[in-house]
């Protein structure tokens, strides 16, 4: 569908929408004939909701794709993700939290070590310590280029993430990173014209940075990686009309949030007491809330099965908080599958709940992936998530006469 | 999918094709946990035939958009109703049956009240009585114009038709209507240069209707908005290799059929009897028919759940009637969904039953919308049903070798 098409129809409303994602909601059954993490999971409260509910199961991206966080959140948010792209090194900012801007160009950074010939001899420096990489973050953090602003944000380990500021940046530039050892990192090259600034500035500051670590072992040079600049999407505001807030602990879901010009509301701490106890002080000043629950998703990657059905306990467990405030409309879902018995994402469609006074009611009284299947919403793309719910907040207008 | 893919895939036959419209066919249930319209009412014919049928639900233009007439129409008959836009004034001559041709621009009209320096005091003149419209649109059925013919057709109280008949004409104008009071009506300009002939047309009628109407009480000015020409089609015949013919009472039904190419045919009256009386009558002469149901809209926008439970009765006792034909496949479906309880179109999606020899039955015997939600076509674009329907009636060849 076109997103102008929403835009068009979009209509005020005092209604609210309560958007509840569980990371990588989506699983597999442990073991043949089983059942998954979802249908393990004792959700008395997610089932009484469904069977008050239309459910369906949603694709990401496409059939077959698994996709990564940065997509799976914009579909889920109602933006093509095969349209806007989120490169690798936007990301890795905005999992730190860091607030990108429209002049900022990002990059992944690894601390890397090389020989006294400057050729690469261990691409993550043998894994240094996490405190080592914030040492040497802050020593990079000194360096002054003349036309640009730089920030080093350590992440974990040996990686970092590296943003320049500057206006006139663009993207299209090679990486530094030959991906093997025994030769120098490469110099950064323009792909076009209007990345020619930008490779000046970012070879500058590998330069530089050279100099800073030649003293440092083991981890004594840098390797530079997924040049991205942030997309420039319609808000949420002006796509919908709605103010729109995030509560997320994790940078990257508050990041990919802010991109679409939610505001990222400030929590007491990271427990699902902190999110919910922010759905509700908020409560009065949105009329969109996206909740965003990390757990699921990392005890899925982790393999640990007991732990994801444990991490869906809790978010059913609090579901009556949610309901207390009286939403207009509550969609319960995930940004992508991530089964325990893959411990990675998975493409498989992921099971989705929407609540409304004005749905008709599947009578399915179990929120799993085979009891979504059933269900009347069908197996649709994430994209259409919003359509639905605007429709149901009566916020869109009808098409034609 | 490409309409190109079944235009290039048509295959004549014998066969013949029946699509049983029941307008804003899908419902809501009265109160939670209760049944909608077309699940309360007692269908056994429906059911009997949805046994030996598959079942589904379909989506007129997008998840979550609510379809106007025109879409929902244009969807069923298997045009996108994203690429083919039948604007608000064609819409309007198309509901008085008047019959919209390549040279014609429409618009809907208002009768008003201004005041002695020409303001407007009321947009719609009081809502004056439909046979005071009449006498004012005969008066202005009187005015000459040198370059193009004009026809002005009541509709009701204070709204009309307006139709201006010239080669050339185009429709990005803007609207005289300034949607308030206390100024005057403005001009119309054009927004683009193939326009400008259109906008002095219509000037030269708005200064005439002025003299005309201004002694005229209460109404003695007009608004003029929504221009519009017919989107060009390709027809029924040429698309699908249809003889196709569409019975239906309502103007705006018999104008979308016409748009596509269908043969209008003539009714001894405007009930039910009529219709299926018209089916029979002309049955060997096409190939597929399209039977259009008012009602069943008209009681869900009046709020009317049990008028429109005895709306679909009627039509089920009528299917013995079109049973007894032999059609080769039987649609019975919707053109958008009006639940009583919401009074107007909405987005739900719509039951649709396909019936035919080599169907691969979902021995559901029930025809309603969660009986449909759970039969093998799943939830599908309404652009759909005619490549099935096609395919099922043997009119479609094999796509590649």
């Amino acid at each position: 569908m076109s997103s102008d098409l929403i835009q068009r129809l979009v209509t005020p409303a005092q209604t609210k929408i309560v958007m509840l994602i569980m990371d990588g909601l989506g699983g597999l059954p442990r073991q043949p004939g089983g059942k998954t993490e979802l249908e393990t999971a004792h959700t008395p409260n997610l089932d009484a909701l469904a069977e008050q509910s239309i459910l369906g199961l949603t694709i990401p991206v496409a059939p077959g794709i698994t996709a990564g966080s940065g997509p799976g959140h914009l579909a889920l948010f109602g933006y093509d993700p095969l349209q806007y792209e989120i490169g690798r090194g936007a990301m890795e900012a905005l999992g730190v939290d860091f607030e990108l801007g429209p002049d900022d160009l990002a990059a992944r950074g690894n601390y890397c070590t090389v020989d006294e010939n400057g050729c690469i001899t261990d691409r993550r420096a043998g894994r240094i310590g996490t405190d080592i990489n914030q040492k040497l973050s802050s020593l990079l953090s000194t360096i002054n280029l003349e036309d640009a602003e730089i920030f080093v944000v350590p992440v974990k380990e040996h990686r970092f993430a590296f943003v320049l500021r500057a206006p006139g940046l663009d993207d299209a530039l090679t990486e530094t990173d030959p991906q093997r050892t025994g030769i120098a990192p490469l110099p950064i090259r323009a792909l076009d014209d209007k990345s020619q600034k930008a490779a000046s500035l970012v070879n500058q500051f590998i330069g530089a940075a050279q100099k800073v670590l030649e003293s440092q072992s083991p981890a004594n040079m840098i390797l530079l990686r997924g040049f991205a600049r942030l997309p420039a999407l319609p808000s949420f505001q002006e796509h919908y009309g709605l103010r729109a807030a995030a509560i997320a602990v994790n940078g990257m879901y508050r990041g990919v949030a802010r991109l679409v010009g939610m505001e990222v509301l400030p929590l007491a701490g990271s427990a699902l007491d902190d999110e919910f106890a922010a759905l509700e002080e908020y409560w009065e000043r949105f009329d969109f809330f996206y909740i965003h629950v990390k757990q699921t998703d990392t005890c899925g990657e982790q393999g640990d099965f007991d732990g994801k059905v444990k991490a869906i306990e809790a978010v059913d467990a609090f579901l009556p908080n949610l309901l207390s405030l009286h939403p207009d409309v509550v969609l319960v879902g995930g940004d992508h599958s991530s089964p325990a018995v893959l411990k990675f994402h998975s493409w498989h469609p992921v099971p989705l709940l929407v609540y409304a006074p004005f749905v008709r009611p599947d009578g399915i009284a179990e929120f799993g992936e085979r009891a979504c299947s059933r269900g009347s919403l069908g197996t649709i793309p994430a994209v259409s998530i919003m359509p639905i719910a605007l429709a149901n907040a009566r916020r869109l207008d009808k098409y034609g006469a």
